[in-house]
């Protein structure tokens, strides 16, 4: 039975590509029944970089039968992964995240680094291997930690991602400045995607002290186009927390170029939220958050240790 | 503030040796300030590693400060773990089991493998990184690897492991076969132990279905040393039942020269017991366990699945 491999509920970048090398790895390591899917299809960013490198999108799942073996990546919290994960066998997770709400009956392999992206933990996994990187792999893999690290600005990028990322782009025969900035404005094209699709593009969901919490994140280079359609957003997020049961539901804009963010809510958590980050609401029910570009890092420990308060 | 690292409660010879190991390729690696230390005094077997390669045991510790920064190795489930692990920040975990009840806020660096012992992981690593194992640390991790494999005996010995160990035994330079029965026997004078020290000694606690079981493993050269203790060690194991809120105790006595076990129980889940194993308790309150060697590759997914139902 064929090992399926897959990043988290609504892809990015990082989740997209770490798949796809991931299961390249495993094919080097004599793995060879393993394919590389996705819980979604590719967003604006990741679909620039797919036609890119000319490689189709990872074919999308719905659901797997049970008893399937599954490797993640760029995840672990069930709650973001595909619906059923409970019943199925996971062999493997490779990821840069926290670990939470993830159990197994048995041991796995676990690799897991507080590093900038999971393409960087599977580009030291393939050194350590001494495995080959085709141009067009580093390619995918400098994408996601692009993607992540928004070249490299966000605080989560490590002194490793900055020695990885241009060996990356040297293997792929890319520019990196010129390569990394077309591939992030991609992402930031507001104008064709819908109020629902801003929201739930990238939206993750955590549980805080009990609390259903989903964060979205939205990358733009011109915050005043969030701005002009924040009622129409706050609206959507409203409709979505009450068909889904979010207590909370926060979306977090961020202006790429300038390395800042401003939040918008809906639900309970105010004082959560500007406990978290010693900020206040305004008058139109935004909040800035000066620096903050990572959900990860900046966001998500910052928000759960206001709620377990 | 130094950082601690440490195995599981009750800790057995590879908890005590991969806290050691793991903290000499964090010194090589350039983080001097960490220490190894344990959640218990060495057992019958580990002190006998000790003394044959002369190291002092690892300092005990009962509590650490809250906000303490800490690495896990051979345990991740906080219930195996300290008490207050909850407000410690955990910065890496070094395993090979699966993982459950385990939480972070942050991420971390998180590495498991699905092999023998966490020594072969630990091992991996250092060779991954080029560093040096001196024959005193290689003699540690061996004997890790050999109490937990039972000298490559038991299934969770993988090919890897049957590697390593002839490697480590090298740079050590001992005698696989004859150090490794030596250490093994040493841990199985059984008439030195209390009722109570045999009962605990290697126990951990899991929790399955909601149920809290606790399963303790001893080894023997001779079960009817174990026959002859039974009504001892079964009042035992019911009376720590009562004291802690088990709902299951099941000890597990394995002999090891012949690779096969025999189990106990007091509390509830006789039924589960017997389905996850095909086998029916005797007269005697005796389920034969043929084969069965390794706790956490042969009883605990077993088990976990029949309450699970």
């Amino acid at each position: 039975m064929t090992t399926l491999i897959f990043g988290h509920q609504n892809p990015d970048t990082d989740a997209i590509t770490a798949a796809m090398s991931w299961a390249e790895f495993q094919r080097q390591l004599g793995n060879t029944d393993v394919e590389a899917v996705a819980l979604g299809k590719p967003n604006a960013e990741t679909q620039y970089v797919l036609d890119y490198f000319k490689v189709d999108a990872p074919r999308v799942v719905e659901s797997i039968p049970e008893g399937g073996h599954v490797m993640l990546v760029d995840h672990n919290e069930f709650q973001q992964s595909v619906v059923g994960i409970e019943k199925l066998t996971i062999d493997a997770v490779v990821d840069h995240h926290r670990i939470a709400n993830f159990t197994t009956a048995a041991p796995l392999y676990y690799r897991a680094e507080a590093i900038g992206s999971t393409n960087s933990v599977i580009c030291n996994i393939f050194k350590e291997h001494n495995f080959e990187i085709s141009a067009q792999l580093a390619g995918l893999m400098a994408a996601g930690l692009i993607s992540d690290t928004l070249l490299l600005k966000s605080p989560t990028a490590t002194p490793r991602d900055k020695e990885i990322l241009p060996e990356l782009a040297k293997i792929a025969g890319i520019n990196l400045e010129e390569f990394g900035l077309a591939m992030l404005k991609a992402g930031t094209n507001l104008g064709a995607r819908s109020d629902k699709d801003i929201i739930d593009g990238d939206a993750k969901s955590f549980d805080m002290a009990g609390q259903s919490v989903r964060i979205g994140q939205v990358n733009t280079v011109d915050l005043d186009e969030i701005y002009a359609r924040q009622a129409d957003l706050t609206a959507a997020m409203q409709e979505e927390a009450t068909a889904e049961g979010y207590d909370l539901f926060l979306l977090i804009a961020t202006d790429i170029l300038n390395s800042n963010s401003v939040g918008f809510m809906v639900g309970s958590g105010k004082d959560q939220i500007e406990a978290a980050f010693g900020q206040t609401f305004d008058g139109n029910n935004r909040i800035d958050l000066p620096g903050v570009v990572s959900r990860k890092k900046q966001v998500v420990p910052q928000l759960t240790a206001a709620f377990e308060g």
